[in-house]
């Protein structure tokens, strides 16, 4: 069992969470959210996309967002990009590091970004060859690892062969996503395991979403592999759009609660997390769904 | 990692459920409640607590519950009988398998039952004679084997130790109790391994509780170990009035997505089951809180 002794979370909340809420929410509240992550110890916070406000209206302040982001040192904010355009506008609002993302189901890429795998990934060619230039990383982000809404299961070796492809375009780290929620135990291993044939382990990170309640499950599944890293949202902020049900995101402090149960340092102030749930949940007007910051309410 | 091929699944919501439920519920409802379990295909069900109603007034009808069980081959309705008035009234009422209940915490003990874990012993004794006898199979229950709110940690072989005595005195079944929630899945597995070094793991159940999110990795960290018997509520029903927080029981919905994603038989009709959680919540007037239920609606 080689557990890791220390696990990096990448909070997603800020981007992945708030551009699935279904109101619009203050700049300010989205960078008094961030600082306050920050503070609870969190050093790797995904502030913003630079998408098109046609298509993401919630992350129009992307800007703003970068011009207010705290100055910490060793703190990284990475923010998507889908194309080069929001490459170049992320890089002059002073982005330090970025994202992709490319699916490993045919359906979900041309219904979710109209494009084929391999188109998704020509476009993504300019960005990594500039971010190479500039030296920032790029994340890829890869989703429907476990599953897709429109095909069900996905072989592993298909996610295998996207992530290769990935890594060997230039990302410094794949984050192999459960969109729609439907992995268990064994698959998320299986598959974990067949992309760890193609691209070395300390470049994967887990992103699991709890829709079916499995997320913790199947992070201590891949934690058993030697996963190190793992994306989740404070509070459990964001559903998926595909998939049914209110949950999305795995709660960053369900699995703080359970890394520091297990002895796995994850530097994150489990108390000053939680504190921080109950706030964005309050700012955002609706109860508080994770179990752990309902269970440490006060 | 031996897997179990199949898990028995204990449904404890009928009596853990809505012991903990704050309303009155009718009969008629709990009897309608267990027939539509058995019918998703539930083999053993909890049906009741042949307890003092002055302390327990949501099981005060465990006789007409009785008298109202589905008769069906094969399917088990084991009853909780804290002392031997109560065994001998459930047997009177027709049951065929009870359950007792002890701790691993001495202070759980004194506060929840008002008396030492020894003492709790002892008073079980005259109902495994009885039961001997009479060929009763006789369930025990052990509570806070991975914390205490008392007491908070517990030692595996403090654990180890009463599930011993409890095996000695004849319990076929000592299913292990996570009262607080608060286990993570490499305690969860030391504790069942320790306690396996003192009743064969083929004795042995789980009955974690959700109430940190943590059930389902603590299972699937225990399943890895052979456990093949797990303790569950249907729609996760029933809260710990010593754990803070909304959640109690696990929910059986979540167990059975988890171990039909595993290719692990349960026996169980999943669809069958979630409309039973909407129905019973329709019933209680409350919010369905299980992930599976609430992804799986309509």
């Amino acid at each position: 069992m080689p557990l890791p002794h220390a696990v990096n979370i990448v909070e997603v909340g800020p981007r992945d969470g708030l551009q699935n809420e279904p109101g619009s929410i203050d700049t300010d509240v989205k960078l008094e959210l961030i600082r306050r992550l920050v503070e609870a110890g969190l050093r790797q916070v995904e502030a913003t996309a630079f998408v098109s406000p046609r298509w993401v209206p919630q992350m129009a302040d992307h800007t703003q967002v970068m011009a207010g982001l705290p100055s910490r040192p060793g703190i990284r904010f990475p923010v998507l990009t889908p194309n080069l355009k929001g490459f170049e506008n992320a890089v002059a609002a002073g982005a330090r590091e970025v994202a992709v993302f490319a699916a490993a189901s045919e359906s979900f890429s041309r219904n979710n970004i109209n494009c084929s795998i391999a188109e998704s990934l020509e476009r993504f060619e300019p960005i990594l060859v500039q971010a190479r230039e500039r030296e920032i990383p790029v994340r890829g982000y890869l989703s429907c690892t476990l599953g897709c809404p429109y095909e069900g299961d996905i072989a592993p070796e298909a996610v295998a062969r996207v992530a290769r492809r990935l890594h060997d375009m230039g990302c410094h780290q794949i984050s192999l996503g459960d969109t729609v929620g439907t992995g268990t135990p064994l698959k998320a291993r299986r598959m974990v395991e067949a992309v760890a044939e193609q691209v070395p382990l300390a470049n994967l990170a887990a992103h699991f979403h709890d829709t079916y309640g499995q997320a913790l499950a199947n992070l201590f599944a891949v934690l058993e592999l030697g996963i190190a890293t793992v994306d989740s949202s404070v509070g459990g902020l964001g559903g998926c759009p595909y998939a049914r049900g209110a949950s999305g995101n795995v709660a960053t402090e369900e699995v703080v609660y359970m890394l520091q149960g297990m002895g796995i340092e994850t530097g994150v102030d489990l108390r000053a997390l939680v504190d921080t749930v109950h706030w964005i949940h309050q700012q955002l007007g609706r109860p508080v769904q994770s179990r752990v910051a309902r269970a440490m309410a006060g």
